[in-house]
């Protein structure tokens, strides 16, 4: 069986890309919250200031996948910071499509991502999971990762826009006085 | 008693912000994790290519701290990415020395983060918080924060630099296959 090559996304993989996150969103069973379209996708990351780095995995045309996709997997990446150590990558996306899975393409992608982020200077690779997800995690953590929400209590928060908005014109005063903030 | 003002961290203020950050870790019992130098920091938002985004919180020389210090906070943030809702704004850092507390500065720290975030067109603003601050994380619920551990089942996971070089000279083939990897 023909391996898969791992490469950078080009703007004209975008709408594979999106597809992917779409199937990846379904699988997490959080695909209500897809937002995002094939054109901001685009722009985000291919316009003058992008806002992340892609890889994908794409196996030849012999091999495509039963609806005739050769873009099978992607890793999707962006550079970010810790006051304590300097320099992460963070790898936001990592996921391959079920019948390429099993092959090692998971791994070749989060390798390509670590070995990117190394090159760049990063300490440290970071990443979000589900806890149901136990087979993936079992995997990251068979790889040498750390599950910092297990191993030391942190607990990842979102503000959505209407709370940014809240808090940039509520009234500064009324907060009640909290440690650390 | 005067208002602290929320200004852009400069360069010269690298020092008293990594006197901040070892703080803040202090009282996270994680101070043995901090490793980055005043030099490492300042080369890193003030080089040319930024790592990060930083404000500070200032009070008059006449509201100086017990020690002497005017810079008496600080907020660090950068730019992310969501593949379901486009750009977001990471608050890697937020903190206020005690002495400071409950005068509304973090709030304020906060809130410009937030309407950075606006700004550039985020829909989110993230972070991460441990599990036993509870007063901070009951703030920061009251601000309309999401607990995503909580509600979703988000765990934080990290390789260290060790695990990420494993990663680049691990044998792809070994990878026993799991979901969604």
């Amino acid at each position: 069986m023909a391996q898969a090559a791992i490469r950078p996304c080009r703007a004209e993989d975008c709408r594979q890309v999106v597809r992917l996150i779409r199937e990846l969103a379904e699988f997490e069973n959080l695909s209500d919250q897809v937002k995002i379209s094939d054109q901001e996708f685009c722009e985000d990351g291919f316009g003058k200031d992008p806002f992340y780095k892609c890889l994908v995995a794409e196996v030849p045309p012999e091999c495509c996948s039963q609806d005739g996709h050769t873009i099978v997997g992607y890793g999707l990446y962006f550079f970010t910071y810790s006051t304590w150590k300097g320099r992460n990558v963070y790898m936001e996306d990592l996921y391959v499509m079920p019948e390429f899975r099993g092959k090692g393409i998971g791994k070749k992608l989060m390798s390509a991502i670590a070995q990117i982020g190394l090159e760049q200077g990063c300490t440290q690779m970071r990443f979000a999971a589900l806890d149901w997800n136990r087979s993936a995690i079992a995997f990251y953590l068979r790889q040498g990762a750390v599950d910092l929400t297990a191993t030391e209590g942190w607990h990842c928060f979102r503000f959505e826009a209407d709370a940014m908005q809240g808090l940039v014109v509520g009234e500064p005063g009324s907060h009640q006085g909290s440690t650390p903030v």
